[in-house]
């Protein structure tokens, strides 16, 4: 296999680490040749010391000097602000640029990688949900592969290899159901910050273990299996597994269900995408099932979970319509994490911004920017 | 699609009816050309006015007459006796050839249908246990496709698909564990026919549900998974899970998992051996986990269930080893239908077999057939 040259966006986040763990383990068949970040630039110039990219990126761009100070004597050529972190993903020579920033300051850049033709390892699920259309149509005019890194669509792109889109009967997505799966609904109200963040199987970032606790994260990951395996949302399924074993499955016309299993270890799916179509040996923990003993699932209670419902209306919308899903969110989970409103309020908060909304343009990107600006200072003026 | 031509070996048994019930529901995509029965001519005679294949053949030929009798008037040409059937197999015209006879006697028919470069839907598990390397050389000469039907290598092969066989970590054949997994091994002394023959989530013929509850069936399964996915056998595992479900795994070398799931019909791993590459509609009771809550797994009792060990051994030995156990198999299994023998002798008597057995040959087809002889007769003569 020759080198593949990758570019990460987002290196210093959850994903970025594992990422670079990742090519740690599987050298010399990958090079980094770019990295960005937000605003952690102690972590930064460590990877890029330790990985050399031809190009980095601060997105904060008052850091860039600061930065470009730490890596003094590297060949690394250190950028700024959004045109920074864009001209890694168009211009650092990657063949596979592993999109993980946070967020909707996602789509831009990993638009413009797709746009220049490189294949895309996607952990950024904003960009599929706010630009899907965009998005995949680029990726068609480019021939830009689309890998999915969540673990729930690399599970079921893992069950689809070689299957035609016609045979699919539905996607079944698993989610953990995240902290609050047992707890009655009327003790809601009385939902902490500490209790949202303790995730019971993953260890993520604290922006999606929130959704996970709202089950948001499974209705944007609605939006963004709809658009990736261009199936429409009556065949996509959320089917509650505690253990987070199953990733998710696909189930085909002829009865036989394919499903995806592991430990949730992020590595695994992160691997798949930069070595797909093949598969590498990677020292990860095995999954052994009579450890485990026991699966279970069970259906999502919707009415506990409004997210889901709020997220399955603005798919079936289209447009703009989950642009705005997804801004409302991003706004109502920072003011959870700061204090601001109760756990309750976020799907509320989302809802009324949903229901205020009249979309005026139907879908083009500056349409779907300007509806993500609307729906943000929508959301931040409720409550 | 074009018409695909169908003959089937065994069309009276289980899995021979399964599939022409298949047949019936893929009108007008198969044609029945073969049809071969052992004894069953009230429902060979039926199936031949209803189906109308080009030729069918009852093993018994003493039959003969009678079934020419009971069939006058339609086109099907009628043989008899082993010749009649590998006639079936060979000379109908069938693109494919479902080969469903029980035991042994499958094993020429079969060879015959593979030599002549015709593809195989495999549930005569016994064709690839006694005769694994005859079998895949033959099918690697002729071009001929071996499909498998038991539905734990339907499974594996479905979660093949698209796979290198050198990112193949481990195949984990699931195991319902059969009536007796949770007895206590002291009463199985007392084990009686009839709780022997009600195996807990499949309903199938005596032979193989007896070869459930001593999970001989398992052992020969991973015989057969062996020759049919090239893996060494300390590749492949069995898994106990009492919901039979989960229907096999293969376990990737990056900690990847693939299962494949469905209900308990094996309507669905005939049918997919029939539209294989592509997958077609079918009126089959959906999955529903939900519905299921909860899916169980745990190791085997090796010491309970001595079948497994003496297949492992046998497999690894190799050459005709494989075809004495699946010989000593069969006889004390009908020794045991028949009463005279109990539950514990059956792997007893395999076991004295083996032991005794010195191999003359290293597995010629001819050389196979002797030593298949050979164990019959000494496992008749074992208590």
């Amino acid at each position: 296999m020759p080198i593949k040259k990758i570019a990460i966006l987002g290196s210093t986040g959850s994903i970025g680490l594992s990422t670079l763990q990742v090519v740690q383990k599987l050298k010399p068949s990958f090079q980094i040749v770019g990295l960005t970040a937000y605003q952690n630039i102690q972590v930064l110039a460590r990877q890029i010391k330790a990985f050399k990219p031809k190009l980095a990126a601060v997105m904060d761009e008052g850091l860039v000097a600061n930065l470009k100070n730490m890596v003094k004597g590297t060949s690394t050529k250190i950028r700024g602000g959004q045109e920074g972190v864009v001209a890694v993903a168009g211009e650092s020579g990657a063949d596979l640029v592993l999109s993980a920033i946070v967020g909707a300051a996602g789509l831009k850049p990993t638009l413009t990688a797709i746009q220049k033709g490189k294949d895309i390892a996607l952990a950024n699920k904003e960009t599929m949900v706010m630009a899907g259309e965009v998005v995949t149509k680029a990726a068609r005019k480019s021939g830009s592969k689309i890998l999915p890194v969540d673990s729930e669509h690399c599970a079921v792109f893992q069950c689809l290899v070689g299957s035609a889109p016609e045979s699919i009967y539905k996607i079944l997505l698993t989610a953990s159901g995240g902290p609050f799966r047992n707890l009655n609904r009327k003790r809601f109200n009385k939902i902490t910050l500490k209790q949202a963040l303790n995730h019971p199987t993953w260890r993520m970032g604290p922006k999606i273990t929130i959704d996970s606790a709202t089950l948001m994260n499974k209705g944007l990951e609605v939006i963004e299996a709809h658009y990736l395996f261009h199936v429409p949302f009556g065949k996509i399924d959320i089917i509650i597994h505690p253990e987070s074993i199953v990733h998710s499955m696909v189930e085909y016309i002829d009865g036989s269900v394919l499903a995806q299993l592991g430990t949730t270890d992020m590595q695994i799916p992160i691997q798949y995408a930069m070595t797909y179509p093949s598969r590498q040996k990677a020292p990860v923990a095995r999954l052994d099932l009579t450890m485990i003993r026991q699966l279970n699932f069970q259906k999502p209670d919707r009415a506990k979970f409004p997210c889901v419902d709020l997220a399955y209306e603005a798919g079936k919308k289209g447009g703009t319509y989950p642009a705005v899903l997804n801004a409302a969110n991003e706004i109502a989970v920072s003011r959870f994490l700061k204090g601001d409103i109760s756990f309750v309020q976020i799907p509320k908060i989302i809802d009324k911004v949903l229901a205020k909304y009249r979309p005026l343009t139907n879908g083009t990107l500056d349409g779907i920017l300007n509806a993500d600006l609307w729906a943000r200072t929508e959301a931040r003026s409720i409550y």
